[in-house]
């Protein structure tokens, strides 16, 4: 292999593939890069077994060269050590020669560096996905719907099922739900749907969308979504993005949501987020997170937690409207907090069926979204 | 106590203050901050033992009312949840009520909060420190002599002495020296010491100079230094900052220095330091840190490292200037970093004395600084 290659194209690619770099993989050839040079341009793949991700630098850009091959070849780079010596070379080309051995020569300016290499035939192959099966979706819109549902995962794994995220398509309407035995988040969308693509029950690692979350611009580009029979692969302009899916039946949340409820409040977000988070403040240093909400009037809710140790906190706060009975709960003011700052909406319309009854929090504005939390059954 | 008080002047106090929080103080009290109204204000106190932080909030500002006291009082508040909950609440303005029992009632628009504080008679006094011993030094200029010093103090408690910065004042001559027994930083300058004051031998933790360090400001204010027989205390506008000073004797460094050097050689310091840098990756990666640099003809430096496992890093550099032998030694490569980082000047100038002997770091244009380093003994 023989190249000169952009030292800020390659720098970039490699950032991009680096989130798959685990520091805890047993697997050594795993903390490597994988580097293929051929006429097209440059490929790098790295993987941490749950998931991979391969970025492409292309031969030239806005008809600038990126990449020169004068010979085709790959090499597998030690992660770590590549990524941080690319970043610190001093000038924008950079030679790449592979001599014998698999031992690199990289150059630049005055600095020569020599990288022991490993054979690219030990590198384990990525899964093959057929590519006609596509779905698209914006890729700012995908990051928030990941963002709105995928912090109500399961996070032990006594329910391995419950730490991913479901996705369920139907038609032209996507749906991503996530829920732990205590909460649940869910949130759909319309996409791009041209081929008619359909599938139920699709669970990925909650994560694995968290590292997806990170490769996704904010702007309002396409990202497309391959589906295979245990994988899934997300393609962001040059960057491939691969994760398994989860084995598993998934519960049935249709039924969890009532049609009506015994008292029902809509009150301004985020003057209610910023109580329950004062509230919270305290209930953390308690290690309980148990926060009351208490509808007495017309008008007023009030949120409140006390310690014995610390003291109390009480917030009153103006209800925008309200329907039904009086109700006091206690919840977990943590899960609370999440569920609100998930949602985008200037007034969130909360739900209650009981006491000890889940509690539903939607924007009022639409009904996109929906989240659901257990309450604590303590007397009043 | 009975007072209003801005939120914003509160908050920036805490935060102040909270630099001397430890999280692992095992004296209970100290995991407060203690609040004292009065006529002129509200004074904060935070300490872990080995520094201790005070913050004056003034009753007027540019004429404006910042603290207004109905009725004096002070109380010890649990540090952590009073920050928190300052930083959130929703009003600038906020009232503090203590009643009985030194519980405190915190309101600030919707928000009613009741903190358990403590007994401020059971907050350790802080040292008497007499107001009249006073040097004084530029805000920034301290701050750059901090770091320029600090990073070169002993981390393992072998000699404790050496964990502090040795402070040193002759006349209108400050001088900060750090070292272990591989390598050396010391810097100087010039001071406002209007009365003439002198001391030697001042050794201050090099942990409490990194938080003052925080608090410094990087305008060009004044600081006010106090020393008394086993503290210092540092005066940066409305903030105390008090630290204990080391006992024991400081090794007597001035003899070090030598007059002339075997070989003496000048170089661009960004150029070196950016080389050692990449070889540094390297040598890291090995846990040896061990760079080699060769001056082997009139122009040209090598610096290399090597490792069986990953390979090379060859650099080499132009030398604006030498005089003497050729050599070659080999160094802690982070060591050789810390100095080159530490100093401003375009050029460095490198005196050896040998392989086995140390090596002298120092900017090209000015004396006031010096780093010294251990070579490593190896072979060529």
């Amino acid at each position: 292999m023989k190249i000169k290659i952009s030292r800020d194209a390659l720098n970039e690619a490699i950032q991009d593939v680096s989130k798959a770099i685990s520091n805890r993989t047993t697997i050594q050839i795993l903390n490597g890069i994988k580097f293929e040079a051929g006429a097209e341009g440059v490929m790098l793949t790295a993987s941490d077994a749950e998931i991979s991700i391969q970025s492409f630098i292309p031969a030239e850009k806005d008809g600038n060269t990126v990449v020169a091959v004068e010979q085709p070849g790959s090499v597998v780079f030690p992660a770590k050590f590549f990524a941080e010596i690319v970043r610190k070379l001093p000038t924008e080309e950079i030679d790449i020669e592979i001599k014998q051995n698999f031992i690199a020569w990289i150059r630049s300016g005055m600095a020569e560096i020599q990288i022991v290499g490993v054979d690219p035939e030990e590198y384990p192959l990525l899964p093959q996905i057929e590519k006609n099966r596509a779905i698209s979706i914006a890729s700012d819109l995908l990051k928030t719907m990941i963002r709105q549902t995928s912090f109500a995962v399961a996070v032990t794994e006594t329910s391995p099922i419950l730490t991913g995220v479901l996705w369920t398509l139907d038609g032209d309407r996507l749906k991503l739900t996530a829920c732990d035995r205590l909460r649940m988040a869910s949130r759909e969308a319309g996409i791009h749907n041209e081929h008619q693509e359909r599938f139920h029950d699709i669970v990925i690692p909650g994560k694995s969308l968290n590292e997806l979350a990170k490769l996704l611009p904010d702007q309002n580009s396409l990202v497309d979504i391959y589906v295979a029979d245990n994988q899934v692969m997300f393609k962001i302009d040059t960057v491939s993005f691969y994760t398994r899916i989860l084995d598993g039946t998934y519960p049935d949340m249709s039924k969890l949501i009532p049609q009506s409820f015994q008292t029902e409040l809509t009150v301004n977000t985020k003057k209610l987020t910023d109580a329950i988070d004062r509230a919270y403040s305290l209930s953390r240093e308690e290690k309980t997170n148990i926060v009351k909400l208490s509808l007495q009037d017309d008008r007023t809710i009030e949120i409140s937690s006390s310690s014995s140790e610390l003291g109390k906190v009480t917030e009153h706060l103006d209800v925008h409207q309200r329907s039904g009975e009086n109700i006091t709960v206690s919840f977990n003011s943590r899960y609370m907090l999440d569920a609100l700052k998930a949602i985008d909406s200037d007034f969130v319309r909360i739900g209650f069926r009981g006491a000890t009854q889940p509690i539903f929090i939607k924007p009022e504005d639409h009904s996109n979204m929906v989240h659901i939390i257990m309450p604590y059954r303590t007397a009043g």
